[in-house]
């Protein structure tokens, strides 16, 4: 630890932009067929080398005639003229006009040499061999000269020019087959971590085995940017096998991107690669996520090192390096779209950085967008997922005060917001109702989470359990009690209810239920390790409440019953989790629901009725979001 | 021709839209891997099947401890503990912590069981295996718990999620190695018709050989939509051979595309095989480029007949196609990106058809945009890559006025118009110095073209040679009139001249000169055939003014002259045109200049010397892409 290294100079965002700027990584140019010439940029000019039509080619079907034949023709004094042949498209004439004479003409067909125009059919009447034509037409009449598209020398596309389908339209016209475009920066993604195994492996959860995020996300950023992507298999902290990839990496790419290893000891393998194969540029940047950002060189080719968490390191990849790229790809900067919105909560930062805060956006009743912070912590993946953008806050900021208007960077040009913001209990009706909508967000933090969002004016709709959900229904927070009476306020909030349903919850324990567990107080009296659910969710406060009764039972304090339960303090993040600890043999019972227990072949012990509530805000129930999640929730059943 | 197919009840583009909407064109769903993920849409819901992190993990560097151990410690008075070891990332922990003691812990590491706060380094001292904690910390601190990313059973990502590099990302964390997703539809691409020849083959002309634009073009629009476009040989207008290939193409894919082959005999084939194996559901569409396109089914199999010409199929293709295999892909609609703009100049509509006029863009000196209509005619591959967008003109307008509000939808929801805007005289000198400007777009029209766009206030820089430059430049036509004088209107006009430079003009002859051409006389006097250029072209203009002369020494009209030279009327397309006319043989002598006749190793007889005169629009010199060329064209030497 005695060597951790501190960033003392952090570089400012400009810097690292002009860093990457100087760094060199153009790839050069090839020959691509035209089938692979879509989205690439053309590395040179090109010149037509043919005329385009090669010949004079008729625009229509009709008649190819010499124009003067047909001076003074009328529709009541038409010129009658010989029919002498016919010429299709892709046919060579076989015969030559006189004067007086006509010649059968399909579109796209030569124009015989001796003709010099055509009557379109629809202005004659053929008999009997003669042709009578019932216009004049002057010389070129319905007639493409040759070279009139693009005549042969001219210019027909710049170099740079990105190729959509309509120059790959007139590179066909032109002949072009071989495409003369820029290559595409060999971009080498190396992942490095100890902890890391691919995905689709399994995982040692206890010996801290994660999967690697980086690989694929930056490659796929890479590839997005006009880069390919080459990637090398991660590395572990192991100083040879480092030194060895990324050496090689260099050797064979463009620029090398590394992510991870910013420990220590780690670093210094880097550190120790980049000083004597090459230079170090730059070391900690000023922006937030992402401070250990290291640039340099390696045997003359370029290097980043990028962060090990997912978000730091695509939020530098995609705000530095895929400008870079683009740029070494030819490609025009992308069009970052922005949008402006309102933050819909205040949001603290940190000066002495740029902070790139991660947000969500949601439409209010309005119309108007509103921006939340979205933020799990840098080592949160979801976090990537549920953002549709960035804010960025400059480093003499403090804070963004909720309604303050804000600026929003989008990761997609064509980012819009969810059409419904969901947030609240995770239930898996709801989630299978959200299949049928159109582009939701489903934010599962909890019952109380869902409560706090429709406080706030953030979430279309909220999931609400235990309590939240009598509350939403009855308009108190003890259903038995509201039930009995009668109220206004009841019917008002009614109106906004979408959908309510029961699930059992209970204790869930493995499968024939071997501990005997038949109860709550089984928790309490008995020798068994339990999992719990979060403060967030409705079945903790199920729980809670169950324990009041007990406790009120007993006539000891609920803190009595809490102390003697051996886990009651392990919160766990999903609805399942409780249940897959019983399930691993981690723990003997598990708070859960019928559902999960079923679901994942376990025993059930009931304890109650939840029941889920879905609630639309008022001013929010006419977004045709919100009108499709009542109309999936009616057909859930 | 007495079959030719009239199309009397022409469908509405609405009814198009709607039965193309009808066909069954899904393509179901496949797996794919991670690295082949971005830019295809989930197939189905994806629920985490792991709690992502899959143990409590420390999210700092530092020491793992009780929490409850560090209460009241602080700067002054920090709480000591033992270190009993140290866990890396990817280690299984090998101590466990009783009471007083800490483990030193990396970021991503695993808390061990025992330990329920992480303390950040920054905040202790480590001396002689003990180590002083300044700072209290709370149970969970600087603790990532399990699943507190994504928690087993929670929903991941649903549904038709397009996945970007983010959403590789949290599948990567999930593990999830083999991605469902939507299958892209396999989109058949045939092009018909015998005149069609494959790009990189050559041409014969005189049999109106052209290359086959549609494959390609239409190929690249179908994987820019997300389809999968499996092309076909292009099929003659044989019968047999076409309803092979069309069969063949209906049971090996989701959707049969041809393009072409609407002439009479030819779209009877079609129609025969839709009829026989099919069903035609519509044929004819109100829509201007785009009146013969026909849909039905072959097999079941969804069929659309586009027209022939590029600019017609293309354009039916992005209207009404792209979108449905959009659909089909699970990909949300293209956000059609439209602008607002000035009609440059009136344009003429038909009645009774939804026009869709190519146009394209410019800036004017205040920044707002001017859409000038840009129509080569359907047959001419160039309109595509000289547009950057459509003006819809509805069925019932008789025309657009010049100043008139349009609505401009964009080829690209990236479209922006060209950095500078250049029409005029075709000159290799311009165009290489184009090259250095980013951006640019240059009409090479004609001299003459480029004074009436200047005038029309629609061209930025106008490329003037002949009288058009020497008018520029001196404020007369008359050249030696006006070098003699001198007036204020000369400056005031110098001011926006960004360029100009001389090139010889005279006649292009074979290598040698084998007839022995001596002047402009010969043309008249020998029995000579002539290539000639076009009445726009500068150099057209510096013959006529020639032959004026010519006729004025021999006391004759130019008329006289003109009716002597065989070809006079030849008037060919492009600066080299006449010069390739003359080394394939066809002519004895064309107009050009002497770099043309260089380039193409022919001889040259000067006949004088053209002044080329790059002049911008006064309110346009302000523009970047103005100043590039100016820049570039000073560096031109």
């Amino acid at each position: 630890m005695s060597d951790h290294r501190e960033f003392r100079d952090l570089a400012t965002p400009e810097t690292l932009r002009e860093t990457l700027a100087d760094l060199d990584v153009d790839a050069g140019s090839e020959t691509v067929g035209l089938d692979d010439a879509r989205g690439r940029v053309l590395a040179e000019r090109v010149d037509a080398g043919i005329d385009v039509p090669g010949f004079d080619r008729a625009a229509m079907d009709g008649y190819a005639v010499r124009a003067a034949d047909t001076f003074g023709a009328s529709e009541t004094d038409p010129a009658t003229l010989d029919v002498v042949g016919a010429v299709h498209a892709g046919e060579r004439p076989a015969v030559s006009l006189e004067s007086g004479d006509a010649v059968e003409i399909s579109t796209g067909a030569v124009v015989p040499g001796t003709a010099d125009a055509v009557v379109m059919v629809e202005r004659t009447s053929e008999t009997d061999g003669q042709v009578a034509v019932r216009t004049a037409v002057a010389p070129g009449e319905h007639v493409m000269a040759a070279g009139a598209d693009i005549a042969a020398g001219q210019r027909a596309l710049g170099p740079g020019t990105l190729l959509t389908p309509r120059e790959v339209g007139l590179l066909s016209a032109l002949g072009v087959a071989d495409v003369p475009v820029r290559a595409r920066p060999r971009v080498a993604v190396v992942s490095t971590g100890d902890e890391l195994v691919p995905p689709g492996d399994d995982l040692d959860h206890g010996a801290g085995e994660i999967h690697d995020v980086n690989t694929h996300a930056i490659a796929a950023g890479v590839r997005e940017a006009g880069g390919d992507p080459v990637v090398y298999e991660h590395v572990g902290d192991d100083r040879a096998a480092m030194t060895e990839t990324i050496e090689t990496a260099a050797s064979e790419c463009d620029i090398v991107l590394t992510s991870g290893s910013t420990s220590a000891s780690a670093m210094d393998v880097v550190y120790r690669v980049v000083e004597d194969r090459g230079e170090r540029l730059l070391h900690g940047v000023a922006v937030k996520p992402g401070k250990p950002t290291l640039v340099g060189t390696i045997d003359g080719t370029a290097y980043v090192g990028l962060p090990g968490y997912p978000v730091s390191a695509l939020s530098i990849f995609r705000t530095f390096v895929a400008p870079r790229i683009r740029e070494a790809a030819g490609r025009p900067p992308a069009r970052t779209a922005t949008v402006d919105a309102r933050m819909a909560t205040r949001e603290r930062s940190e000066e002495g950085r740029l902070r790139l805060v991660p947000v969500g956006l949601v439409a209010d009743g309005d119309g108007d967008l509103l921006a939340y912070p979205v933020d799990k912590g840098s080592g949160a993946t979801t976090t990537l997922t549920a953002a549709d953008g960035v804010v960025p806050v400059d480093p003499d900021t403090n804070y963004v005060d909720a309604g303050e208007a804000v600026t929003v960077s989008l990761f997609s040009a064509n980012g819009r917001p969810p059409r419904v913001l969901v947030v609240g209990e995770d239930d898996p009706t709801l989630s299978r109702a959200l299949d049928a909508v159109a582009d939701p967000r489903y934010l599962a933090s909890g019952s109380r989470a869902g409560r706090r969002s429709l406080r706030d004016d953030v979430a279309d709709v909220a999931a609400l359990a235990g309590p939240d959900a009598d509350e939403a229904l009855t308009g108190v927070r003890d259903a038995d009690e509201a039930l009995a009476g009668d109220s206004d306020a009841e019917t008002d909030r009614e109106r906004d209810v979408l959908a309510f349903w029961d699930r059992d919850w209970g204790l869930v324990v493995p499968a024939g239920n071997p501990v005997g567990v038949d109860g709550l107080a089984a928790l309490v009296d008995d020798d068994v390790s339990f999992a719990n659910r979060d403060a967030e969710s409705g079945l903790r406060a199920r729980l809670d409440a169950a324990l009041d009764a007990l406790a009120a039972e007993r006539d000891v304090s609920r803190d009595d019953l809490v102390d003697a339960i051996r886990g009651y303090e392990l919160e766990t993040g999903g609805p399942e989790s409780p249940a897959r600890r019983v399930a691993d043999g981690i723990v003997d019972v598990g708070l859960g629901s019928r559902g999960t227990a079923d679901r994942l072949g376990l025993g059930f012990v009931p304890l109650g009725t939840d029941r889920v509530a879905v609630v639309a805000a008022s001013d929010r129930a006419h977004k045709p979001g919100v009108a499709d999640l009542e109309r999936a929730l009616d057909a859930t059943d």
